[in-house]
């Protein structure tokens, strides 16, 4: 295969299309983060970067904790709301008729219709550039019951969706199974 | 909706399923990796965990690089090998029959069968308990010639996958557009 050098960029696949919440003055604001990954299994945390001017981040530090927020398919278009609007400009959870929960951790905002909801404690920041990368412990997952099967999630349920930047910024469905992990490997010999 | 509460997990979705590489004591190594996402924008970083026995973790200390390869549906069965085995015990090139080349950076493999390759140096390493975090500049991708449109890397020509953990392990493909970032959400008004 010839290859092509392309110069540096954020040219990863798939990259995630989360809502990171947080209360900002004491009211529940929302944006939208594919800056975000798990980072440690054991105890479980994610990081999640930030513009270090975005309204949702001046929340993250005034509490130390934030959620994410998994959206499904029917949530595209307030997904993408949150992502090119402010909280300093528009109250987002009226805008998008988000119904707003709290868990465990106090002024941290979650949003109800979005099928899987984690609670995160911010442990470190570092910051890079142009963002600041957030690494969090997380400390509680919710689910809506109706995308459980057999009390664990289910994708098909969930029915959520990533983020394409190249060749052009869409918004795509996940597809389906193609192999089953740890498994399908065994086929190779040594 | 009723959520439920499920303890602590790392319940996020989408996870990357990605090929990392380095030259462990002058053999090039892969491992399979999840923990992965980008965590900067300008310049461009990328995360990556690795539990810090693995046998690929040993080179990028050694040399303080790595590479990201993003495999093609074609390559499933031989990311999840790369899972599921150890360079201490076999190699894992040869089982693959992966073409290595290599870019700018020394000792830095990259698969030529994967579509995109991206050439990362390690900035940051955070021991954050059952894995060791590495924040990395990316410092070049480069792309097979036939995956490009008009010069971009074309998704549908790279056919990358995923890996959904819940409720059963299993890769999965790509869907399809279902909307377009930074436009869809203008149909919500404030």
């Amino acid at each position: 295969m010839a290859k092509v050098a392309l110069g540096a960029s954020t040219m990863l696949l798939p990259l995630p299309s989360v809502l990171v919440g947080a209360d900002v003055d004491g009211k529940p604001n929302f944006l939208a983060c594919a800056w975000c990954g798990i980072v440690n299994s054991r105890p479980p945390m994610l990081s999640a970067s930030f513009g270090p001017h975005r309204h949702t981040f001046k929340g993250v530090k005034q509490q130390g904790t934030f959620s994410v927020n998994i959206p499904s398919v029917a949530q595209v278009k307030e997904t993408d709301y949150c992502g090119i609007t402010s909280g300093k400009d528009t109250d987002k959870v009226a805008d998008c008729k988000f119904t707003v929960f709290y868990g465990k951790l106090a002024n941290t905002p979650m949003i109800s219709e979005c099928p899987i909801n984690l609670e995160c404690r911010v442990l470190h920041t570092l910051n890079l550039g142009s963002q600041e990368m957030v690494v969090a412990l997380i400390e509680e997952v919710y689910a809506t019951d109706s995308c459980l099967t057999g009390g664990q999630p289910d994708v098909v349920k969930i029915n959520p969706f990533l983020w394409v930047s190249r060749p052009s910024n869409q918004y795509w469905s996940f597809g389906k199974p193609i192999g089953e992990a740890f498994i399908v490997g065994k086929d190779i010999k040594h």
